[in-house]
């Protein structure tokens, strides 16, 4: 292919950082990741060794100075998200950032108007799933009118019990459940119940949680356990349910309920195509973490970042459904904490 | 078997109370149906032609003065249910009243009083499900332990949508979606959430709900979907979805998480034991309403009943479960009719 | 009901027997249980016990003499059926019979024929699956045309492993694997790919099978597991599966494929609606015995036979079909232990 | 990554060539695909086109003087693999060759001592299902004793129906449907039923077939549905369908029974995650070719493949294995022609 590569560089190579970086470097077509940024040593050293990565940085204003580079790839800690979009923006740089945008909604805000202010340079949240092929598969359907119209989802992002609780401390800069997790079940919620007029808006939230293990989440006034309920404009609904304490697997389905049909997203992911029948019954094994459930879909989410930067397609996550999606996530956080319900305005 | 029948008189013959009827006079061991009682000519006359019932009452007071009777069976509109147990309990009769008890708590509370009175009586409250073997097996299962401690429940209860809409006029007193359809869901949440020491009592919930196609439910302020949460004293959280109109068949589940491992009961109700593989994919169907899945559990409801009544065994689901249902039940209703958190005292 | 009950005596109280005994005398609408028959002196006392059956014959032809008697119901050895049912159409008696008719090809033509003379009795073979809902849901499918043209059988009759070995010693009269459980999946592929013309005729067979667990069954020239291929004269071909030592419980299946579609029926039989996720995966429970997966067919089945001796319907399984299942099953035998294909005339 | 790349040229780019073309430029680390041959122009094209392939010969020969050539990639008729890959040993090369290595068993053999005799050089014949993660997973599972002795597989190798029969003309040179199919199912019997001193020996199969839909097959005696029976020599047994009538998708399954338990491979493999519920049931799609269903098995295969080259890992597929797939296949063929059992030596 004659065409120009996407010259990429990546910031933060933490265990989805070296996901992503592993996944531009052999998996992507038409993306070149020439350059990595983090402030580990050993992660830098690992962009050398595993990936072949010549230029690496300590710092993210170098990375941006990287002779050539057309695109940065941030899978940094949240709270460096804004400025570090908007410095690539300043910089010239099409940016994809790994999800939420930010915990602070004027944050958001402020990196829309940045971006709406360089119209010519990408910017993409990692909302996977709209990446996912049966996510795409089902919106497809709901499009078509296969389920009438939708008016309730019902979506979980559900993680393994880890007994070492080592997440834990990431409770301190997570934003809480909700914006950790449901977040990626709210954006589908307005993806999968919306219209071609645009998604419905949120209108009211009541959330509840418990913590089943991780009693130090307390600390954090975090759950380890969230259960939510949105009402929308148009009078749909939509229940989020989210855990740290799956004792199976990595669980995250969606269901999308319509007047005529309904369509559920991966209930039961099987962790291969192995059943076995034994004196216990007959059973199967589910995936283990989110990586090995929407694996496929990081790459299809970075192929087609790349085709947006090439000017080949146009992304159909916008910065505006980021910033909602932080809108409704921290409405959800509220109404736990607060037991009340939260009006959306 | 030697031991005297128990002899019983049937009060309402529509659709469920023909069931019962069925019931009563074929499947349950120990069980005579001698007598019947409806307002409805046809219904009667059905009781004579297809079961031979020769005694056959309108009035609720004949049927109770019947010679010998032990025990009614009351499948008769809810709003009627307090003073035809009250009346049978002075009769000094023992009593199955389908659920559920009264949409009124005061009138639960009454008869809850009458009941203490008369101790020698059995009456039982027809919370179906909890004789259903795949509910028994369940709660089972997690009573010795094999789920760890269960901290949430999911459960459902959806019908079939019916294109007639007939169900619409029987909105006028069926207490709306809540206390029709999620008071079964709120009893088997207390249930399984419970411990020997009792269940968890209901502190505070929030509903919400839409009318997805039958519009008409608002003349009535009901809904054709409903969505709820309830918080326990414990800690532990439930969420109930009621609704009107499953494109495929009856869909009532439930799911019970614990720290361990998770309970499911009744997903995907397959009618039976046929799939279909064809140009379309895979398929089977599910049950097409509530008696269709729980046929089974009739029958074990009323055999429980009549041991009972013999004395062979002694009924777990009380008076006072009942009232707490009704009790959450109004609850629910409330909070999505004000669109505001219900605190239970 | 002023109609005359089916005045019915039974002859045999094992295992199976006891059921049939108990369906007679409780499940089965217009039958009455009058009297049974059992060489074995605790069964008769179990029958006056359990049943309350006043009358209790040690010989069979005293029991073919109780007076009134209409039908009797044959759960005996098979070696003893061709004469209890020739005995019983001499007393003008109806009979029900357990399957399979006998090991004896001449024997089941000598029945044949009697029966033949006494057109107005009827006799029923117990093949059973004939009267489950969900095979009936299915042949009536195929009649409809929805899979096409069925060419192909594959089906499975499969029991659980028995770590005591039990079953063994009836190896001795069972007739082998074969003609003990594949006789049911012989008479489903004849039935479900038959047109209103008839069953197509099968032509050439082969069979093998080997020893996993039980190696006493060589005593017998018997096998644990076989496996067996049937043409038939249309160019339908089948396959038959049968097993004693299935790990997790009894897996009886049929699988029918056609131009157009295929059904498959009774795969992974849950014991009940219970699932459970936990550390090792998501896993369900299978039935454990025939009679759990076909007890309400064993029900239907008697019921068929009641009806059709008061005249109001006719049964469709026939004596010849009964014989062509021992012919056919035979031949398996034969080909399995003498290594070679056997042609059916 | 300082090591050398191997460099591979491919011979065949058909649909299957294609595919593994496409894996080898873009999706399997350490492979460099150089250069192409193949004796149609426009497939020649293609190769340059869509993958950039600079070096493009119309002669096999020419592809193998080829500067610097270390493997090829034989995607071409099964007539020529034997020639073809006793030319590339000849050249040095190391070889990978679509299954099956060759009607012939003759020619097997002697690709095998040609084989033999150049030790130094890889061969790989694409039984691709060992390579596939659902399998190798269970046939971990069984060496670890998870299922005790393994006994029996039943496989099946189904493809979906093909209404333009297109496929038909292909019968001329395939082998017929056990060795175009089942040969695959033929090497996981051996394999899943294998012990640490190797797979068991086939000792006498059975055969039969019918045709279904492509009356056509008559013509070069083939048959559309076949189904097969084999035996081994330590006891175990095999069943074996093979099918291109599909109704549905394609449907390749492969299942193990053991003394204590029994693993199934890749039934009703979904064609992603989605099901949809409505008024026909609930149902999901199904994988339409073989390809859909094993596209990660073939990178996984081309990889183990340059691996071995490597010289970093053994190959566990033999020639050997290849040749006892085709000795197999064959009897089946002659089995099913012939009507009558074919012995194994």
């Amino acid at each position: 292919m004659s065409e120009h590569s996407v010259r990429i560089g990546i910031a933060g190579l933490g265990r989805l950082g070296r996901r992503h970086a592993e996944n531009l470097a052999t998996r992507v077509p038409g993306a070149e990741l020439v350059a990595a940024c983090s402030p580990v040593e050993a992660e830098l050293q690992w962009a050398g060794t595993a990936l072949g990565i010549a230029h690496r940085y300590r710092d993210y204003g170098d990375l941006l100075r990287h002779p050539g580079l057309d695109a940065v790839f941030l899978v940094t800690p949240t709270t460096l998200h804004p400025a570090q979009i908007m410095q690539a923006l300043d910089a010239g740089k099409h940016v994809f950032c790994e999800k939420p945008l930010s915990l602070d909604l004027a944050d958001c805000e402020r990196v829309q108007r940045a971006a709406a202010a360089r119209p010519e340079l990408q910017v993409l949240v990692g909302f996977v799933r709209r990446f996912d092929a049966s996510y795409r598969d089902a919106q497809a359907r709901i499009a078509q009118g296969s389920i009438g119209r939708p008016f309730m989802v019902r979506a979980q992002t559900c993680d393994r019990i880890d007994p070492t609780g080592a997440f834990v401390a990431f409770a301190a800069t997570s934003g809480g459940i909700f914006l950790d997790c449901s977040v990626h079940d709210i954006d589908l919620a307005r993806w999968l119940l919306g219209t071609p007029a645009g998604a419905p808006r949120a209108r009211r939230v009541y959330a509840v949680g418990t913590n089943a293990v991780y009693e130090k989440l307390r600390d954090y006034d975090d759950v380890d356990n969230g259960l939510a309920i949105c009402e929308f404009d148009g009078g749909q609904i939509a229940c989020f349910y989210a855990s740290r304490t799956m004792p199976h697997g990595h669980d995250t389905w969606t269901e999308v309920t319509g007047t005529a049909g309904r369509l559920t997203i991966g209930r039961d992911t099987h962790v291969n195509q192995v059943e076995l029948s034994d004196e216990r019954g007959v059973r199967f094994e589910v995936v283990q973490d989110f990586y090995a459930r929407f694996a496929d879909a990081f790459v299809a989410e970075a192929a087609a970042f790349i085709e947006a930067v090439r000017g080949r397609t146009r992304l159909a996550v916008t910065l505006a459904d980021a910033t909602e999606a932080t809108r409704i996530g921290q409405a959800l956080a509220r109404a736990r904490r607060e037991h009340r319900i939260v009006e959306l305005g």
